[in-house]
């Protein structure tokens, strides 16, 4: 088998066999298959497209280029959640300990924030000592006992995604859709969980900023975990604003903890609850989402949500005071209004622009080494659908340096798109996607 | 600039600008842009094409990317000659001193043959003692005083296009009319000749194997090489069977000899005098391609066209007296007759399988190290239109190996295609085109 033959195929519209693409994937892992060819082949992809069959194929061929997980030392269902990414959306910090206060167990392995959407490793930070460098006896044994633990990518999961996906984002063959899909899916089949969960963002926050292209993303992936034997259900989630109010790490873990007190932005529950209740439905605790809504909402108003949060903290060394007083948390030196100059309707809050803001404070990394500063953000005070009067204020900036709040403060203004016109307020939860 | 944004640009099927052109082929040849990013360029171009401003860009900057020869010093209208490569075709060897017998100037840079077409070199060193390695200054002289000498290409040509030709050849971009077009045309412009002619093959031992095909190249280049500011035309010309009834190397010399001699094939001659009837159009020589005609008549039928061959092969070192006694080339050991099994006519001969059937019996290289054996080849006593009948000879293999000559004459006999049907013979010039 040759490299050039395949790429030959593809070009001219061809499938690729099950074999191929392994040979493919298993060539271009271990160095046999150079950049070059495979960036041909891409971009051939990108033209010609992939079908159901090759997707899953590509997929399965990635998944097994390294590690995969076994969680059979875990009792019970492990359904594992995943979001294509957004701004604000620190929907794990909530999920996690109201599924677990259920019963449901979650192991996560987890990653850092790259560029304008924060990682929920940095968020969970905020809490003084707390660390997911655990031993893989203390992972196992706190999901067991406590029902939730987080660790820090350790093991090499899917190491043919990783370096495809890094040969694509500089060969502009990122935005196809078996592609990205098959990325997505072969990290998720590698870590072991039995089910999964797909929170698929739309909007112009989104990595998909089209609705259509988001639903078939979504189609895509639940097809690719359904036909490798894994349940898997999705959810079309808004990203046409960042999720909830609050933006930046510390900020986000606030809103997360008063959402697991009751007293979170609605449209920020209402996401948390559409995963929730197809993981309570996969772990067989619910037999609907109906069911599952009650049954998160009892968590929430009995406090052992909040309860199961702190003793998670808690057992990953972290400062669990701070659960029960947020007010610990450290403040940003300075804040500033942003105010609107006309009156009219929200019509549409540009999230990247947000995000961009909150990593111009200081609050996300432009590369690798960054350090960031917690403390910074931006609240929300007005969202889609708001109206809003002349010199009321839109949002507010928490920095530590005017200069870079200035630049901030420009950003999140000009993210504000308002108009007379009147303006609806959209469902969060768009669409459920099911096998 | 960046080359992803460039690439992003082709995919979407946009125009790149000149600039943006010259940036990614210096950037390329330097080395700063990657192969993988060049690689997912060509194959977005093999999808989304390029328009002919955008191909004579990448032309011209292929071109600049190396050494532009200056033949200022050589006196007259310096015409080169290209053609896309075939089986059996020995056109410069009788071209050259036809026209260079009429006053035109021949100064060319000749490459080594690889695979199952013989390179010119490789022919001309048929002749003992005969050296391209001659230095600039007796390159020079011969072509001022004599008015031909060939020469090993030495000068750094159009670099970029070699780097770019070994990218496509094993990422299956070679087949894409731009890309193909402006890798010959960026050398030729390098070489410094004042017009170019070009020899576009057509049918099963063409590059080009559908006729189109052919005309389309053709009219590209063509276009090119005007609006690069060179006199440029094309002849079409058929490869649906070898050119002449020769293929080996000392067998196409001999023939080349006839042929200056007034004895060759008739489909080589009028290859020859459609050639070399531009050829001296542009150099101002004739009028038309009826005066063309008759001048290069002229000086074969009073000799002095095989005059001046001899006159090149002595100023370059080799013995002229082969040229008037081609008796003295290397004879193989063995001959073998390929006999028709059938009566019919003769529709095709896969000029491809021909080619390789002499490479073969060792003359033609498989690699860039391989050492021919100049006497070996095949002499075709059928061809095209002709009828057969049973037992009749269709060609003779000469070669110094027996096992190796069995092989080839399978191949041989097999590139016969023989059926009942009358056969038609076709033009072996179909076309000509002008800018």
């Amino acid at each position: 088998m040759r490299m050039y033959d395949l790429i030959e195929k593809k070009k001219s519209g061809k499938e690729l066999s099950t074999e191929e693409i392994r040979f493919m994937i298993e060539g271009f892992t271990d160095g046999s298959i150079p950049d070059y060819q495979m960036s041909a082949m891409t971009m051939a992809i990108c033209f010609q497209g992939m079908n159901e069959r090759e997707t899953v194929d590509l997929t399965l061929a990635m998944r097994d280029s390294g590690d995969v997980l076994d969680l059979s030392k875990i009792s019970g269902i492990k359904v594992d959640k995943h979001s294509t990414g957004g701004v604000g959306d620190k929907t794990s910090l909530a999920l996690t300990p109201i599924v677990a206060a259920l019963g449901v167990p979650v192991a996560k392995m987890s990653g850092r924030g790259l560029g304008h959407t924060g990682g929920t490793i940095d968020k969970l930070e905020c809490f003084p000592g707390f660390t997911t460098g655990i031993s893989e006896e203390t992972f196992l044994k706190n999901v067991n006992e406590i029902g939730i633990a987080i660790a820090g990518q350790t093991a090499n999961l899917a190491p043919a995604d990783k370096k495809l996906y890094a040969l694509r984002d500089v060969t502009a063959t990122v935005d196809q859709m078996s592609l990205i899909a098959s990325s997505i899916m072969s990290k998720k089949l590698a870590s072991g969980s039995d089910a999964i969960v797909l929170d698929v963002k739309t909007g112009n926050g989104a990595f998909m900023k089209k609705y259509e292209d988001s639903v078939a993303l979504a189609k895509a992936m639940v097809s690719i975990g359904t036909m490798a034997g894994k349940k898997t259900a999705a959810v079309i989630t808004d990203m046409d604003q960042p999720l909830g109010l609050a933006v930046g790490n510390s900020l986000e873990v606030i809103e997360a903890i008063e959402t697991l007190r009751g007293r979170g932005p609605e449209d920020f529950k209402q996401v948390v609850f559409a995963l929730g209740g197809l993981m309570l439905q996969f772990a067989g605790r619910a037999a609907n989402q109906e069911e599952a809504m009650q049954l998160m909402q009892s968590v929430i108003d009995d406090g052992s949500a909040l309860e199961k949060f702190a003793e998670f903290i808690r057992a990953q060394g972290g400062d669990a005071s701070y659960v029960y007083d947020t007010s610990l948390f450290p403040k940003a030196a300075y804040c500033m209004e942003i105010k609107a100059k006309d009156s009219g309707f929200v019509h549409r809050i540009l999230a990247e622009e947000v995000g961009i803001a909150c990593m111009t404070l200081g609050g996300g990394r432009e590369t690798k080494e960054s350090e960031i500063d917690l403390s910074v953000g931006i609240l929300l005070h007005k969202k889609n659908g708001d109206s809003v009067k002349d010199g009321e204020t839109l949002a507010v900036i928490y920095g530590n340096d005017k200069e870079k709040m200035d630049l901030a403060a420009g950003k999140v203004f000009h993210a504000y798109e308002i108009s007379q016109e009147k303006a609806e307020k959209l469902p969060v939860v768009r669409e459920y996607i099911f096998s």
